[in-house]
C-alpha cells in the first residue's frame, strides 16, 4: 500500500510555494523614537495586510504605552553617530528635543502619526498590545499607568505561547 | 481516488491550532546591561516552560560570557533618553556605575540575579552557550577567557544549523 | 478506514529531524558600525551555507546603502560603556572616528571587508537587498541614491511576502 509515500509527496509539493506570514509577534524594548517606531509601523504594516499582530512592550520599550511617557520619547542624539552630529553638540541641552520636532515633522508629512495615535491605531486595527510582566514589576507599574490599548500585562512564558504559528521580530 | 485531497486537509485541521513553539535561539548582540538582560530574561523564560534555548554571543554581547568583563555590564546613562537625564549629567564621570546600581537593586528585588549568576543558571536549567567565532577572532580572545557556562565557539553557518526548527531572535 | 491517522503520524516522524533554515530575511535598522556588521555577517554566513538571504535597510541603517553615507559609517563611542571609554572621552571630538578605525583594522585581518565592499559581496552572492518604502521617503532619498547593489525599494507588506517560509531576523 502507497499511503504514506503519497502523503509526504503532497507536503512537499506544498512547500515549493512558501506559506504566507500570518502572524507576527514583535517585541518593543527600546525607549528612543528610533526604537520604537520600526515596531510600530512592523506591526501596522503586518495589520493592513491581514497579518495577525502581537505587540509586547518590555524594558524602556515599554514608555510607548505608559500615559505618563508616552509623549516624551525622544531621538537619541548621542551615542548615534548616524545622525552627523558631534557629540558635544548633541549632548547640548535642547538638542534631543530639537532633532525630535524634526523627525516628527518629516514622519506627519509622511502621515505616519504621534506615538500614542499610533498606538492605538495598530489596537483599533485588531493589533494585540501587551506589556511584559517582569518589566513592570521592575518598573514599579500597574495597570493603571498603561494606555487602555494595552489588553494584558504577561509573563515570557504567556508570550512564547501566544506567538505560537508565527515570525518573533525583537526590536 | 481521492487520497491527495485527504491529506492536505488533515493538514489544515492541524494547523487551526498552531504548533507550540519548542526552540528558540536568542543572539545576545550589545554590551549594556539593558542590552543583556531581555535575552538572558527570553531564555530563562523559554527554559521554564521546557522550551529549547540556545545562546549565541555575538560583538559586545561576548561580555556577558568572559570573565573579565562580566561583572563590569552598565547602563547606557547616555544616548539613553529613556532615562530622562540629561545627556550632560548622565556623562558625569560615575552615572553609568550609579544608574546600574539602582537597576541592579531593583533586579534583586525581583529575584532576577546578576549577569554571572544568572548566565550560569539558563545553563544549569540545560540552555545551550555559544560564543561567535568571528567575534571571538576579532576582539582577539580564547576559550579559556570564558565562563565555563559557555559550550563552544561556533560560526554563523553552525549557528543557523542548531536554529533550524525553531525562532532566532535577535537581541 | 485509518488514512486519516496515518497522515499526521508521518508528519510527526519527518520532524524528529528539524528542516533545515532555508531563508533568512534580515533588517538592518541601525547606523552605527556594530549595528550593520551583524546583519551583514548574518546575511554573508547564510549564503556560504546555501540559504536564500534578503536584507532589508530602515531608519539609519539604510545609510549602509546610501553612497554619500555608507563609508563614514563609525562606531558609537558614547552610550556605549560596553567599549570601557568614559563618557566624557568618548565625546571628544574625532573619538568616534579613531574608534572606528581600530575596530576596522581588527576586521581587515580577519578578512571582513569594509561595508561597501560586503554589501555588494553579499549581493554577487545571491543575496537580494532592498531599502524600506517609508524611511526612503522620510529622508527624502531616491533611487539614485543607493549603490547598485539595492534591488528594489519595496513596503513593509511587500517584506513580509518575500520573508514568508524563513526568518525574520531585526538587527
Amino acid at each position: 500500500m502507497t499511503m504514506t509515500a503519497i502523503a509526504p509527496e503532497t507536503a512537499f509539493a506544498v512547500e515549493v510555494e512558501p506559506k504566507p506570514i500570518t502572524k507576527v509577534s514583535i517585541i518593543i524594548s527600546k525607549g528612543t523614537l528610533e526604537g520604537v517606531y520600526p515596531g510600530l509601523i512592523m506591526a501596522n504594516g503586518a495589520r493592513m495586510e491581514g497579518i495577525e499582530a502581537n505587540l509586547f512592550f518590555t524594558f524602556f520599550g515599554m514608555d510607548a504605552v505608559v500615559k505618563a511617557k508616552q509623549e516624551k520619547i525622544k531621538v537619541a542624539t548621542v551615542g548615534n553617530p548616524a545622525l552627523g552630529l558631534p557629540t558635544l553638540i548633541g549632548a547640548l541641552p535642547g538638542m534631543s528635543g530639537f532633532v525630535t520636532k524634526q523627525m516628527q515633522k518629516k514622519m506627519e508629512a509622511l502621515d505616519i502619526p504621534p506615538i500614542g495615535e499610533f498606538v492605538q491605531m495598530i489596537a483599533d486595527s485588531g493589533g494585540k498590545l501587551y506589556a511584559c510582566k517582569a518589566s513592570v514589576d521592575m518598573f514599579g507599574l500597574e495597570k493603571k499607568d498603561f494606555v487602555e490599548a494595552v489588553d494584558d500585562v504577561i509573563t515570557v512564558g504567556e508570550f512564547y505561547e501566544l506567538a505560537a504559528g508565527g515570525q518573533i521580530i525583537f526590536t
